[in-house]
Formats: structure tokens, sequence, C-alpha cells
């Protein structure tokens, strides 16, 4: 593979560093409002003007950011520490007219198809519950897409069983009934312990009665597992786990609002891909997004962003980006096996709004640190109180506008606003299964485009590994633990006492 | 009021920052495992030394901690820019032999006893449902409360709403029955505009059928809503919300576990209390904590601290401490109304484990910045499943050995963990209504340690204000916005389009 450069190397960023303003000019004549098929970005209170802009998407472009977009949606194995390809665009593909590799869009849609049949079957069936056990990607993705389209729930009820605390599917079953109950067991290896872990206590629980099907990439084990061989679902080792949402990983979501809200879905990312793989770069949504991350962490040293969703159904939607990113550019090594000497990825922590306002706002507005913080709200909403949801919208403007501009008290200093806390806001119309497809798709985008400008490899995750291994370590010397260090030997002991 | 100083201005601080260790000595022999009333805490991870301990403590006594503790249990007005006393200890405390003013313990007593007679009363009605409408400390702790006890809840089913979005109670009220409901509103004031939005809502929904009540300190607004006079709950203007699911408030909790049981969470409360003013600061579990956060954010300048409970019952706990932390200590205007030139409360975000694990424990092994994370544990389970808690605690161990040890490997830097990742872990036997009492308690006088340490006034939120006037007027301008700023005008006009 050829050199990468990040783009901290072109002329452009160098020139940016620069000659940078300095944040506190307050130019809002320089309102920088864009309109993206359907979405309004405002980066007004960005703290990045015209010329920084400018100059950053000149830095994109000498990264050539665009030819490495062009070669995921090829099929290239851009992630190369596991010679992959990086092809959940191909979920949402359209096969007669393909952004991505033909066989890929078409295996994906022969294999969407099993899935949205099963589920369709599934909704006419005496199932009145489903629960989805599975972990990281196989659960926040199809939770979110679950919760964040409630108003088009018709199907069985969902439930997602993640934790292996025995907790978490203790309460879940405790008011379910096998007879009435479908187990969706997702897991890419169909070794992941936490899920196998709770779908042997799902087995154990259901007896006879109990429904079971799978979604993995190891048939064999979901067959010796006792799962039928027509409810076993698949999909392509180019999909990564935080990326599978739009593929069978889906199929609880399928279940809960029924195939043509799922085609909805993947209507809205398959727009998303569109845009990202042919807009220029500065009606690129995902790249200034992306951007304005690259000027918060490497411009202005901000190590974490707040992410704000004025949409109650948005409720895990922190949580899920938290993934996305976090797991993809978390990273400190870039793709030429180079340690870096800059910082990646900030920490994606938030809440939905106005939660969020009479929790950590305080911090947000009053703290030592600047906290980025990202609004996302919706005209609309899908419920009859238009009242309240005039006043959700007005308290989000109402904070945007608090951050930013600040409210001087030269009297009571404790009443004092600085100001000065950079925000944008993401605007759109109705949360419909179009453009919740749409926004995930493109914050997925954003991801892969911070990825190729800091140039790591963002579709592996080697971090997780090691804790796994030393976890079988541990449980294999529970009752002997000479082997292990002082500490866990010391910690092990306590909890034998408290046992 | 005299001046008071921050620690950093004691000599003992000055000393440690000429002399601390370099954080990477991994000197495991200086074990630093302690024992508190039922809980270990492990710092042999934290990247603080036995000297280093010692001069924090130091610095911790020349900054008259102790006396300040002192000073907040006798009912002085600490929280002085409202010029209110800070009691939330009397919430718990025992009026026959008082940490705290008697009277206000008494009256505390009082009103527990009416809430939890109308909590027994409830149990035994037809209600099934309990809808509590509250927001911020009106919701986070009650809310802890009754999901981190699941296995001793026996009464109505309680859910909790917050958000002004429609979305939250039309979702919530879609499964119930007015005539088996009963709604409990939760706001200081009773103008808490998401609440009382939400009131209105469920008074229309419920009509004659639904049950109401409230607890607040303003009887007559809540008579004019219509609730009966009985049915008016009530606490001391010395309790802030954000520690408040100890009183009254706490109602819904305490339906859904009964008196007993709130008891006992208030008895372990207490034992923190007696434990905080009390103990030599070395062991004083709550000032070891805070040390532990100034250690990060002014020794090693970490602006976020993950908190990782290996306990899913207590999944909303670093939403709940969240709240705690940044809305009392994010401030940059210490008690002498100077801005401080130091920084203060970090940013606290987290999730169970072993979710967190699956989403963005990447960046905590691999990322570029590093954030000290907490662990917290219990040696038993409620539930059955005894391997499934097993493989639980071992992943706890696991993570926090890995974080901190790294493992090299020299052949494939994307395989490299750099260690040096501090943390620290926290364990108990089970959690049990005392032992949850016990670690909020602790974790309400970290925060209030923190405060004195920082110099910061920790008990008013004078930050959350500005939005709300903001809000009113954007209400207010919402189809005639010629006199609000450019953006918001923009803003406006994009809503009105989408719309």
């Amino acid at each position: 593979m050829a050199m990468n450069h990040a783009i901290f190397e072109t002329k452009a960023w160098q020139k940016l560093v620069s000659t940078q303003n300095n944040g506190n000019s307050r130019d809002l004549d320089s309102v920088m409002v864009k309109d993206f098929d359907g979405w309004v970005l405002d980066m007004s209170r960005s703290g990045i003007e015209a010329n920084d802009l400018k100059l950053m998407l000149e830095a994109a472009s000498q990264c050539q950011i665009q030819a490495q977009i062009k070669a995921a949606f090829q099929g290239e194995k851009i992630n190369f520490t596991e010679n992959r390809a990086v092809l959940h665009m191909s979920l949402r593909d359209d096969p007669s007219d393909p952004l991505t590799p033909k066989e890929n869009s078409e295996f994906a849609l022969e294999q969407l198809q099993l899935a949205l049949e099963f589920a369709t079957k599934t909704r006419q069936s005496k199932i009145t519950d489903v629960v989805n056990i599975g972990i990281g990607g196989s659960d926040l993705g199809p939770k979110l897409l679950s919760e964040s389209l409630r108003p088009y729930l018709s199907g069985p009820k969902v439930h997602y069983v993640s934790n292996v605390d025995p907790a978490h599917i203790s309460v879940t079953l405790s008011c379910l009934k096998p007879e009435n109950t479908l187990f969706i067991i997702v897991s890419k290896t169909f070794t992941t312990q936490e899920t196998m872990t709770n779908a042997m206590i799902a087995k154990k629980w259901g007896g006879n009665l109990a429904t079971f099907c799978a979604v993995t990439t190891n048939k064999e084990k979901a067959l010796e597992f006792g799962i039928d061989q027509k409810s076993i679902f698949t999909f392509g080792d180019w999909v990564g786990g935080r990326y599978s949402l739009w593929s069978t990983v889906g199929l609880s979501s399928m279940i809960a609002f029924g195939a043509d809200h799922f085609k909805q879905v993947l209507a809205g990312a398959h727009q998303a891909d569109k845009d990202f793989l042919t807009k220029p770069l500065e009606e690129n949504l995902p790249i200034l997004l992306a951007l304005w991350d690259l000027w918060n962490v490497n411009i202005k040293q901000y190590d974490s962003c707040a992410i704000l969703p004025y949409e109650h159904n948005l409720e895990s939607f922190a949580r899920w980006f938290q993934q996305l990113a976090m797991e993809s550019n978390g990273k400190s090594v870039d793709r030429n096996g180079q340690r870096v000497d800059y910082q990646t990825c900030p920490t994606y922590w938030g809440e939905v709004g106005t939660n969020g306002q009479h929790a950590f706002y305080q911090l947000l507005h009053q703290g030592t640190t600047i906290t980025p913080c990202e609004f996302i709200g919706f005209a609309q909403t899908h419920y009859k109180d238009q009242s309240s949801h005039q006043i959700l919208l007005a308290n989000m403007l109402a904070q945007a506008k608090a951050f930013y501009e600040g409210h001087e008290d030269k009297k009571n200093k404790f009443k004092n606003f600085e100001g000065g806390r950079t925000n944008l806001t993401l605007l759109s119309d109705k949360p419909t299964p179009f453009r919740i497809g749409q926004l995930l798709a493109t914050f997925e985008h954003r991801v892969m485009a911070q990825g190729f400008l800091w140039n790591v490899p963002s579709f592996d995750q080697w971090g997780v590994e090691l804790g796994k291994v030393l976890a079988k370590g541990i449980l294999e010397s529970w009752n002997d633990s000479k082997s292990l260090d002082k500490t866990t030997q010391s910690l092990l002991s306590t909890i034998r006492k408290f046992s």
C-alpha cells in the first residue's frame, strides 16, 4: 500500500495553522447555512470562519479525500489490517445502478430479502415479543433504529439484551412467555462471549417452546447451537459490526416496524451514500462535519464533543455514535504503522435535550473547559402535542445562542457567562425512516472521512482484543490466582471475601 | 464570609507539583487497598504513589477541608450565593442522635413518614402504574434508585417522564389506563417548564380518573393545579435538586420497592455521612476519590473521566453522577468571586460493563488521550446465573489490568497497547438497598469535597438560567423574529420551511 498522509502535512493545513481566526471574532455575518438534501447545517457558531473553512477544504482536497472515498466505494481493501473491503454501503445499494461492486450489492439484497420475508412472517405469527441478543454493533444499531422510529412500530415488541450481567436477561425474560417469544442471536463469529452466554440462558429458559433464529457469518456454529438452517441469516465479511445495522443484523427492527419502513431507512442511507461519493467537498455534509471535528480536536485542542439531539426517540443516538466514532478512530498508530504526534478521536458523549439542560449543561455554560456541542432537531413531530414540541425547539435554539453569545454580568460574577462555546445545529423536517437512514449514514461517513484525514485505520478494533484474552486467563485462574499480578490477586481475594 | 482558598495554594500541593512521580513507575508493590465499611478501594493503578497521596492528604488538611465538612453538617449557609444551608444529610439523619441540626432532621423525618405512608397505601391500592413527572434531580435520582434496586421491586410499575418532547409522555401513556395510574408531579417551584407542560398533558389524559400527587416546596401552586392538600409532599429549601432523591422526591421509588427498603437506603447513606464527617482523611473514601479527581484534572490535565459500573442495574449511574458532579462543580468562578486559573470539573461519562467494552473501550485502550477509568463491582449478584456474573467480574478485572499494564507488540504496531491508562476499582459485597444508599451518598460527598478543594460554589446552578430566559424570548418571538439575532432568525426560518 502506498504511503498515506494525514491532512496536517498538506500546505493548506499549515497555512490554516498560521492564519486561523482566534475564535473570538463572533462574525455573525458570515453565517454559514447550507442545505443538504433535506438537512440544513448551521455552522455560524462553530468558531470556524469563511477563510478557515476554505483552507480546510483545500487541505482535505490535497489529502486526496475524494480518491479515498472512491476507493472505499469501489471495494478496495481499505481495512488493510484485516485485509477486507469496507462495503456497508452495499447494504443499501441499488444493484441495477450500483455505487459499490455489483456482486456485493446483489449479495446484500438477496440476504435482505430473506430477512425481510422472515420479518413479515414473524409479524403475522403468534410471536408477541422478540429478544435480540447481541452486543456492540449487534445491539446499539438495531436498538437505535427501533427506538428512533417508535411512531412506526406495529409488530411484536422488541427487547435488546447485551450485557453478560445476569440482571439484563433475567429482567427482560421475567415478563415474557417462551411460546410467544422469538430470540435473535446476533454474533458475527457466533463465539462472542456475552452473546453466547446469554443465548445459552435463553435456550434453557425457552425449552422447546421458544423460537430461535441467528444472524451470523458462522453458519456452522449456529447449526451446532440448534438453529434451523432456514432461520440463519448472514452478511458479508466486508461489513464491520458497528456498520451492520443495515444488514440482516437489523432483523429485530424489520420485525418491529415492517419491511417497507426498513426499505425507506435504506433509501435514506443510500441518498447519503450518493451525496458523500459525488458532492463537491464544500457541499459534502459528512466532510464538513469531519472538518469541524478536526478543527475542534487539532486546532482548538478540545478533547470531547457533546451530541445533543432535541428528539426524544434519538435517546440512544449519542451512545451509538460513541461506538461508531470511538471504536473506529480511537487509535494512535497511523496507516503507515507510525505512532501519531497529533490527537485523533475525541470523546463523544451526550444526552437528549431538554434532559441534558437539567443535568450537565451547567458545565457546558460555565465550566473551565470548552466542549463543542452539536444540536440535532426536527421541525415536525409525530405526536399531537405541538406546543410541547415548540417549547422543545425553542429550548434548543436558546441553548445554542446562550453557549455562543454568553451574557455579561459585571455585578454578579457567578451569573457571568463568558460565551464563545462553539456549537452547530443540524435541522431537518421530520424523523421519518428515510431521514433517520440519511442521518445515520451521514454520521458513518463523517467517521470514515475523519479516519482518512487523521490517517488512522478506522475499520479494525484491536483495542478490544487484549481485554478478552486477559478475561479468559482470569476466569481460568479464578480459584488459584498465584500466576496473576499482585493487584488482580488482591481484587480477587476481596471478591472471595465479599462472596 | 472569610476568604476561601483552593488546595493549590497550600504548601503541600506546591511540593506535590514539584516532586510528583511521573506516573510511569508502575510500582505495583505500593498497592493501596483500603477498606471502608463494606467497600474496598484499590488505587494501585491510579498512577498516584504513596508519597503523592501523602502530600495530597496534607494539602487537603491545610485547605481545612474537615472544618468545611463540619460547617456543612452544622447547617452553615455554605450555599452562600443562594443564602441557604446544604443539608441533604438531614434527610437520612437520626434525630435522636443527629449529625445535622435537630430541627432539620426532625422536619425531614416528618415529611418522610407522610410520604412512606402514602407509598404504603398506594402499594395496597388499585394503582398498577406510577408516572413520575420531573426533570433533572427530580428524575435522575429516583429513577436510578428504582432501577438499581430492581430485585426489590414489588409494587406498581414506575415510569419516569422528563423530556418536554411530546414523544416521552405519549410513549409512556400509550400502555397505561387512567383509572390505574398515579402521577407524581415533582418540581421544587412547581413552575419548571418541562414538568408543568407534561403535567398538563397528564391531567388532560387522566380526566377525572387518574390520581395525582405532588412533591414541591410551592404548595399553593400545587393546590392551584388541583392536587389535594393531603397529596402534596414537601422538603426543605436546604435540599438541592440534585441531592433530593432521599427526600419525598424519592416517592416513586418508595412505592416501587416499599418503605422498609427505602429506610435501608437511607441507613446506608447515613453511614456514609457519618464516615465522611468523622473519619480521618486517609480513611475517608469521598476525600480519596476527590483527590484522585484533582490528581487527574490538575496534575495530569485530563479533561474527562469514565465511570464504568459492572452492575447492569446501575445503567443510569454515570448519568446521575454526571449531573451531580457537572452541575455542582462545572464552574469557573471561585467562592471569592474570582475567575479561577485552574481547571475544575471534568466531563464524567460512562456506561455499564461489558457493554462499554464493545463500544468505546477501543479509544480507552489505544486512543491518543488518556481517560482515567473507575470500575465499580459487586462480588455477589441477586440473579441465579452465577457463571454469567463470574464472567462479568473477570472482564472487569481484565480491563483494569489491560488499561494499566498494556501489552507490547513490536511486530504489529496496530496491536500494541501502551498501557499507563490509570484506573481505580471500587468493590463491595452485594447491591443491597443499604449499599446503594452508601454508594450514592459517598459520591455526593466526593463532589462536595471537590468543591471545597477547587474552592467553587458547588450548590448553585446559575448556568441553567440563561437558557431558560432565552427560550422564553424565542417562544414569544416565534412568529415575528426580527428582534432576534441573525443565526436564530435563520434557524427559525428553516424550521418554518420544514414545518
